[in-house]
């Protein structure tokens, strides 16, 4: 048994590695740190764990943690990760972060990003970007995994066979990414009122969202050269989910089941990467719940561009199942353990 | 492993009887039945599957059908389960029945409501309503169970204590329950088109609802007399989910908790009912992506008149979830196997 | 020209009657009071009156209001209005008021029902509950009129009829009341975020809302004797609208088609009382938009009880479009005035 | 008065006309045209309108209709027009047409995209494609319209003083768009069934659409040279509504100001065309309900590539408002006669 404790564990990402891991047969949860609902019961905030989970929220007790966990989940809000973490990890604790604090390779390209200095540039070098379809082996002897973004997740998967392959012109690609509202987590906004997002839908931060430079790091490192993209999120009045729209110019006429057949080869022996046959496109009720990427796309003859649909459940596969798949890596156990559930559909 | 056919797999309780089953370690799914999408394969019309089951939809043979399961499920529309049925278990299968035709104790009651000849007297004898927390020894030793209703299965369980404690009057129950869209199946309609039940909401079918007397032949059953109820159900722009507010009238003062307390003595032991406490009322989140079914109430002490609120997932426990925990008891498994999930909340 | 000030324009009540009173010809809005958003324009916090309402958000300065104006709509919060409209009637503006601080005769069900001291008890004389179809001869001459609530508006005017004629008996009134999330107001709370309202619903404050005052000293003022009702709100997700199934015993038997005449003839002349035929029931998306309220009703000759179902949409007939048809009125102009635009549907 | 009929009425886009033009005070509606509701009021299958308009929807009989208007609105699947309205203009009719049939300048295209012989190519020549904001002057004098598509609308106005200006390269232009679900139409179909949108996002018809031939139609009108786009629409879990993402390559550097400005002087003048200051950016819920078209835009200037985002209703500004507008325009009133209604925002 895997001891596990979660930081930040009644936010949505928190919760949602409660709920997986509440089923997960070779972990158990010892400690659920909640600075805003320490002393209460989990399943008062969530009444959904009622009879599952019959943990008490805490105060974070670093000690306390280091001695009876294996395995911390920071479910933090940046800036707020990479204060905590140092302090867990030197007490020999492995950590799994789902923020953006460790997820970059250049101490800069955060500090511009995210606005802030970063104050531990040596533990960057040890973290391992936790996207085990690209960096399985890193994963496996890491003790610190910066766990990706949830559109980043999406947009990077389903454009890296592309770039491996070099198929692709490097200039003028562009993401259109489109996500629910639990995204933004359960911060109390105006934004995210129902009222306010329900038979709406916007783009913000267009050529300024974070994840684009998460998402030009992967993609640099796939084309061994700076690749720069456009990308643009949008707010959809749906709770989860994440589709991404893709654009790019193909160097040279390959039809879509050509470039499926690449695709499928690139990815083979990836459970949790489904490569749909041609005239067939993700969406995303086919991911919801699961922990599945699903990746469609058309060729446009008449232009030359592919266009690749993406989807997967942000909070699954883009954080909290994520986390569990590169836990799973991390301690040896079989990668796809508690992650087998199927979406729901409806 | 019990082997498991599935008639009718592709409508919304069927292929949630595949999802479930799909991560239930004891059972193997054998045979999809779909008429209208036989030949092809499950994950083509349910993409979520996809890299999970695998199989094609065939045409309903009942030879094959014996000569492969131990035990059918049939989500098949009323009046069709009552033809296909004798067939099944002519030959010795084990049936779950989805539909209304086997849940009746009285003929005649099955004939006023569903307006057409039931044709099989002698199987609705041998039937067993597959309510677990009001038949479980019943179900035991059943072949044929005729699994609940999805607004009867939440407003029973909420009124039962009640009846069976004789706390309240008879002569006034009022049931008003709420129910998502996928309580009307897949049906192609114009009623279900998403401009007509987006921000919308309605009464339908006010004191004629079949529901109703379902409802009334268990709560007759527990009070040993003829109880009526008005029965109002309500179309509401959610996918899952029912909840039914419920109001009868105390024969007594009694406080919020002393019903409280009864309730909980009344359902101790049973895992898929959660009794909140006094201050907390169920909510249609709480139990979506779960078997539970979760109860609270108020007693207005100004007309003492108790408010009993109940919820369940219409497709879980409503259906495809209960099912399965009637397949658990026929064959002696766990009852809570494949169904410990919690709700999703988010 | 009417010249009209709107205090607390910003909430979603101020800014429904914003919209409404832009295309009111014979209104000029001078004044918008919102101490949130003070100093910027108004359609910079709601961008859909660009090009159309082109005010600048202002401090509360009674002086300069009274100076210009010849009515005030107050869309506070309770407890606030009522401190602040002796300020505005002193100086001889007329005052409708959107709160629940000027809807009662009695002031101590008010300071039961709300908690708090009333301090106005002699401007609680003088105040008109502004529903026209029951006070329409009092708002005319009116200086102060409470506008009632929505869950009100809509269960009131669906239960008269019966108490007027006295078909039912008076110790059986369930009103089981579904809103949509707007009813809440723009609050920024945990409760209205979108992912906790989605795909869900709940029922809130059974036995305790404060509408239930105000719904049963309408019902006992037609009745002529103390009437008191069950009523349970529920959430909703959608942003509009609200849907109120309200159950009675009748004294004598009666079929649907007598008690809808019955109706019809109560309600002869009400432009915006709509009241269906037989076989017909309202639903939210019939009155979304628009003033109207639509009723329908179903006798259950079984248990020889009556169930009403009327719609309205909250934020105009159980609101702004209420407060519009008011100034009207106490206006002298046709009552319909700025309020013909059919629902929406879609 | 101008005596207005409309074919295919009960459709989405038809009864949209029909509520519009019940408020129009210049119009009045002689006939409604549905071959699936001939002999039914109108209100009947759309109860907002009881009260409103007291019409009976009639078979089309073309004479009839000749003798008693002098305008018909067709709001017919493509296909169905052509064959209807020569019939109609022959007999001295004007007709606005909503489907995609006379759209196109030349038949080719047409023939191409819609995958049929088009019949009438003189017809053509004569009919003007109706986007006010470009062709004003020869809808005046037009006696047939081709009212332009949703998606169209949306994404042609927001383009237009790119390419009239010669700010980007003519190579890259792509459009993402998002629509609600509404732009499907009332069609019964699983694709728009409440279970299976809600929640839900895809894109469909990749590189197919047909609209994506009338954009390049009227890009390459205002370009005066041959401009082909990616066009990928999307289907979002709201009624109404589009938004559209577009991007382009700019040729010099200019700020995100600059080409604001340059957008501002272009549409000066044009009432329903607002352009957003920087910093600002549209969403669904400004226009939902209103003729508007908003537009906002970032240039992204590490790439030099332009992010323009457009929001319409889509069934206003692009269909039945729009189609108004055109009416207007046609019959010399104020080109904003009956569409000054800000939009809802909730």
């Amino acid at each position: 048994m895997i001891k596990v404790g979660i930081l930040g564990a009644t936010g949505y990402a928190g919760i949602e590695l409660v709920r997986i891991l509440s089923q997960h047969t070779q972990v158990q949860i010892v400690s659920l740190v909640s600075q805003s609902f320490a002393g209460r019961k989990i399943y008062d905030i969530y009444p959904n764990l009622q009879g599952v989970v019959d943990l008490v929220c805490e105060e974070l007790n670093i000690e306390e943690i280091a001695g009876k966990c294996d395995l911390v989940f920071t479910a933090l809000p940046h800036g707020i990760s990479k204060e905590v973490i140092p302090n867990l990890t030197r007490l020999g604790l492995k950590v799994i972060d789902l923020s953006g604090d460790f997820r970059y390779k250049d101490v800069s390209v955060y500090e511009k990003w995210y606005g802030m200095e970063h104050g531990n540039p040596e533990l960057l070098k040890d973290a391992v970007y936790g996207l085990p379809e690209l960096h399985r082996n890193e994963i496996k002897n890491a003790y610190l995994v910066g766990n990706p973004g949830c559109y980043t997740t999406c947009s990077i998967l389903g454009l890296v066979p592309l770039l491996d392959k070099e198929l692709i012109y490097l200039d003028n690609i562009i993401i259109d990414a489109k996500s629910g509202v639990s995204g933004a987590g359960r911060n109390v906004s105006l934004d995210y009122h129902f009222c306010e997002c329900t038979e709406n839908m916007k783009a913000y931060k267009i050529a300024t969202h974070r994840h684009t430079s998460e998402i030009e790091q992967e993609l640099s490192l796939v084309a061994n050269t700076n690749v720069q993209v456009s990308f643009t999120p949008h707010l959809v009045p749906m709770k989860r989910g994440i589709l991404s729209t893709m654009y790019a110019n193909l160097k040279e006429s390959l039809t879509t089941s050509q470039v499926l057949d690449i695709f499928k080869d690139y990815y083979k022996g990836e459970y949790f990467i489904r490569i749909y046959d041609e005239g067939h496109i993700p969406e995303v009720n086919h991911v919801t719940g699961s922990n599945f990427v699903d990746i469609g796309l058309v060729v446009d003859e008449r232009l030359n561009r592919v266009v690749v649909v993406a989807a997967i459940d942000n909070l699954i596969k883009g954080a909290a199942g994520q986390a569990v798949q590169n836990m799973n890596i991390m301690f040896g156990l079989d990668e796809k353990k508690g992650l087998t559930a199927p979406g729901l559909y409806i």
